[in-house]
């Protein structure tokens, strides 16, 4: 049985990670944490949880968690995280850190989106990209794992088959994704005011969003050469789900027929990516680990489509897939 | 042409209220007011508003609403407005207070429920209830028109002609209310926070609602006597609507036609009160100052049925409903 | 292993039932059956299951179903289900049916309410009531379970503590609830046409719910004498959930403490009924089989709140629960 | 007063049509009319209207249009609208067609989309396209208006100025919209069945959206040469609204300021179209007749946003704006 924490257990991933852990029959959470302000029994902090987990969330003891956990998951802020992170790892327990803080591989570029000096560059080079469909086996049995932002896992998996096949330019790759706003925290803000945002729906971080440098790193692994994407997110009025509608200007000719094969083989072995015959719905995905892909020729270019959840595949349940992945368990374990 | 201000426009029944007056034949908006850090062109406060409403929303200035204004509508907060009115009155304005603060007459019961001392107490008895349908030969020239609360309108409105033709006991009512959360105000809070809220209805203020007292309040000054209500609310996924439903007992035998009959006659010359066949939507008086009704024998009981716009007929429809009336001009201007 | 099959899988109880099988240890579903012309595979049917399930919904065959199950969820409308019902249970599979065909033990009530001739009136008395928390030692081993209705979950699980102490008066509860649409079911109708039913909510069967001679069936049983309730119903603009508001009249004084202790030692050992210490939250339950309750002394009457997720412990869950029992499985297995 | 009929009364833009006609000081709704089985009270057919509206929707009868009625808001479906049209124009009549019959300017186009020979081609040339801020001198004092598509009108407002100018590509125009469900109409159907669309979001129509080549004819009448337009419409959890994202490549070297002084300038004396500061909320512009645009550079692309109500600027609103300059009146009447 796997010993699972949770650093930042109080927000809206650490919750989603603590259902899907209670549905696990190989792993345990045995030590929640949060800042003092925000601890408590875990099922006053949320009320979903009450009598289906009794655990405390506590203030965090480095000690406490090496004692108690083989794995945390790092639920904190970008920009917090890379202060827990090396304590963590010191700690002896293995990292998946679903903050930024470890994903972009330049720390430039980082530092120009975060607006903060990366204060622990030397774990940038040790850490893993997460994207279990993509990077499977530099995962296993990996230390720390950057699990991947939600817009970037959604994006990628959309395009990534006409990345691998070089059937696409990289230079006019148009990302155009809404989200639901769970994707926006637990922190109540204006924006976020139900009577301001129920029946509304908004475009924003336009041209400076923090996941655009994080999809171009994704995509350009997967096409082996520099692909530039324009990312434009928006917010909608629901709790869960992202729909991605990528526009790519194909190379040559290709018909649905082909790219209906070439996605269909390259996800074949992939329990979470399901190929649709039509537009994905974010509604049916909701709650699950999956990702739905549907692609389409239209007017010269090539549209393609995808669903994810972004609190499941876009956070916690990528993530214990990914810790599935690390302790060699059947990847599906608790996400199915 | 009446010049018309708002002294705390920058909330949601400032938006409101100004969105009717643009609508008002024979009222003009001429000063807006806020706390200074709320201030600015009324279409960068409210998005809805660009290229509708050139205004400023200013901090209030008292000579220069003496200038500008024949009578100010004040949308401030329990417990500040009564710090202000007195103010208003002495600028020689008339005014409607959307605040509780004039509403109850009973001091010991305003202090009780709204946990301050009342600063004003002279001009409690000055102030009329300004519920049109019930006491609207109060309101003809009156200085100052305490406008009634959402959750009363409703409730009083759905069993006044019970009320007042005798035929309920006056002990046992109870009030089950839903409310939509525009009547939480415009201030971010962690329950009204989008993915907290949406999808989400509970109760709330169990035996506390500071509604409680002035539902009574004016439910006996129907009835000509004491009248004790239970009034419990809920909060609903949902932006403006409050859906009342009452619980009374007969004093004796009644039909449905009968009660039909009762009701259509007592509110048969009122613009703003229509007697449905069945239970009322909230959707269908969104947006609009009317009041649905319907009522029924259920299991020895009668069953009072309302729907009211908390944000209009609740608050800002109703008190350009009470302006039309000071100033003698057509009840429904603005509102129809 | 436990082989379940499910007739009428192609509504939202049969997905929902679908839901929780695919996470449950010890049961695994066979056999999935629909009308003709609802039959696919399950992943067509609700896209929800791409991947995750790999069944064929199918036209019923009593063969088949008698050679592949050992129980079926007979999730198929009322009057439908007592034309199935007899002969599932000559296929020699037991029966939990989700319909109220089984439910009320007075044939002439059910026919009244339900408006037809009842075809199985023999199984009536085979049938236990399958609410676990009231009636758990009658269904252990049980061939027919009548699976509650959900508002009947509800209304009962908030009151039954006082009906069984005897502490209110059993002539004048009302019980007044909000459902989610999910409950109307999956046939498109213009009331819950999404622009229709968005931002709205009504009450609806203004004296005439079906649920209510449930409710007053389940309550008698459990006080041990007759119980009249006045059920009103609303729906409102969500998808999953019930929140019920009950009022009752204490025979004596009772204080806030005594009610509290009455209701948590009532429930001490129930895994799924939570105490809670303010109103529940219908989002707190939904997509669990748990009930949220909470009790408070208001102006003389005792109110009562209780949140169930509709589908889930109002239908698939509580089903899966009464499965559970009958096999002398844990309980909470596929429900945690 | 000008004198008003409305054909197809009963649907979501004839009731939108109604809404801001009873706010009109210059024109008189006089005659209603539907199929048979959609007639009724106005109030009895939309709750909104109990008590505001008195008329009767009643079956068409061209001689009483004749005698009551100066112009008619056509409010029937694509196909329909062809075959009365010509009878409506006869008895004497002026027409605003909400349909796309009269719309496209090329039949073949027009046949090929739409599925069937268009009737009455000799009235195509006749009808002038209703999108005053772009074509305001042809609709003054003509005959027969086609009143623009929703989503044409937001997609056209956003790049109008970009064509204009001729500042960018002509040939990889790509238009990314989200539309709320009251765009579906009023016909209860699965898709839109409320558990189904709530919480939900998908493109649909993909790449066969009937109002491409709308888009695409009005985008070249504006340019002065032939554009083509990727469109690809979502469908979003909300009422109203439709909010575009339109990518174009610049033909050559802009700058943000440029971008937004064009625009400034472009629609400098439009009273409904508004340049933003930053995206565009649709819930700014739910229930108003008005467009909120934004632009901006963003990686070598401009991006451009728009928001309108789809019932409002996208049918009824825009009808009514359309009446008022064929009657020469102030086009902002019963809209502000």
């Amino acid at each position: 049985m796997i010993r699972v924490a949770i650093i930042g257990a109080s927000g809206y991933t650490g919750a989603e990670s603590i259902e899907f852990l209670l549905r696990h029959s190989e792993a345990q959470l045995t030590y929640l944490t949060a800042l003092p302000e925000e601890c408590g029994a875990v099922g006053d902090v949320f009320g979903r949880f009450k009598g289906r987990c009794n655990l405390q969330i506590e203030p965090l003891d480095f000690d406490k968690l090496s004692k108690l956990a083989d794995v945390a998951l790092c639920c904190l802020p970008h920009k917090v995280s890379m202060g827990f992170v090396p304590k963590l790892l010191d700690a002896g327990v293995k990292v998946i850190d679903f903050s930024a803080d470890y994903r972009l591989k330049d720390v430039v570029v980082y530092e120009n989106f975060y607006g903060v000096k990366h204060t622990d560059t030397a774990n940038i080079s040790r850490a893993v990209f997460g994207l279990p469909e993509l990077f499977r086996e530099r995962i296993v049995g990996a230390d720390l794992v950057a699990n991947p932002g939600c817009y970037p896992t959604g994006a990628v998996l959309a395009i990534a088959p006409l990345l691998k096949a070089d059937l696409v330019e990289t230079d006019s790759i148009i990302v155009n994704a809404v989200t639901g706003i769970s994707g926006a925290g637990r922190n109540p803000s204006a924006k976020f005011h139900y009577p301001n945002m129920n029946e509304n729906i908004f475009a924003y971080s336009i041209g400076t969003h923090r996941h655009m440098p994080e999809i171009e790193q994704i995509a350009s692994d997967v096409a082996g050469k520099n692909v530039t994407v324009l990312f434009q997110p928006h917010a909608g009025p629901f709790d869960r789900g992202i729909l991605s509608t990528v526009y790519c200007k194909p190379k040559g000719k290709v018909t649905d027929e082909q790219l209906l094969t070439l996605y269909k083989d390259f996800y074949a072995a992939e329990p979470f990516v399901q190929i649709c015959s039509e537009s994905p719905n974010a509604k049916d995905v909701a709650g699950t680990n999956y990702c739905h892909v549907f692609v389409a020729c239209v007017k010269g270019l090539i549209v393609c489509f995808s669903a994810i959840d972004n609190l499941v595949k876009g956070a916690s349940g990528q993530a214990i897939q990914n810790m599935n992945i690390i302790f060699a368990l059947d990847e599906t374990l608790g996400l199915k």
